[in-house]
């Protein structure tokens, strides 16, 4: 992955309505993205309990905030607060330093 | 939680080597870091495959940088390279913009 120059990260608690809308429209969200200028990658994951943590990606907070006003997207976000999620936080970061292991030429 | 001015995003993947041993520091590291300045709090999320991300919340870039340097945590962080982790990724971000639902006064 190219440096990222942003981050977003999304900590959130699901509802437990509506798992296969869910489902639909987690993965239609994961194709746009990937079109999306800017976009360099996803790492997510959520615990049995519900909890979990997605950060994406960018080159920078320009890239990520176009992402966030995407037409699709807009309506994605207004149903994960009506239906799926019970709880999130959100956080757009600017990435100052970057660490592998094992060391990588980054 | 005070508004955070820093995150530290720790991505890993878990080798199965000493789960004994990786989460008696885990519980040390996490009474450590409650009493560094600036600490504000953590979210984090394993899942059963052994990717997990962790992110550390800090009231500045400067008070997270002091926690890398502590004592303890680097020895921590020398284990966790030898036997703990497969493969890691660490960022170090400015947050930029926060948002909450359900909305909340930050």
């Amino acid at each position: 992955m190219e440096r990222a120059g942003a981050a977003v990260i999304f900590s959130s608690r699901r509802t437990s309505a509506d798992p296969t809308g869910y489902q639909q429209t987690a993965t239609r969200m994961l194709e746009l993205v990937q079109q999306q200028p800017g976009y360099l990658g996803m790492d997510s994951v959520r615990d049995a309990d519900g909890f979990g943590i997605t950060v994406s990606w960018w080159t920078s907070i320009e890239a990520a905030g176009l992402w966030k006003q995407q037409a699709e997207h807009l309506q994605a976000q207004q149903l994960g607060r009506d239906v799926w999620y019970e709880h999130y936080e959100l956080r757009v970061c600017t990435v100052v330093r970057e660490e592998f292991f094992p060391a990588r030429q980054s």
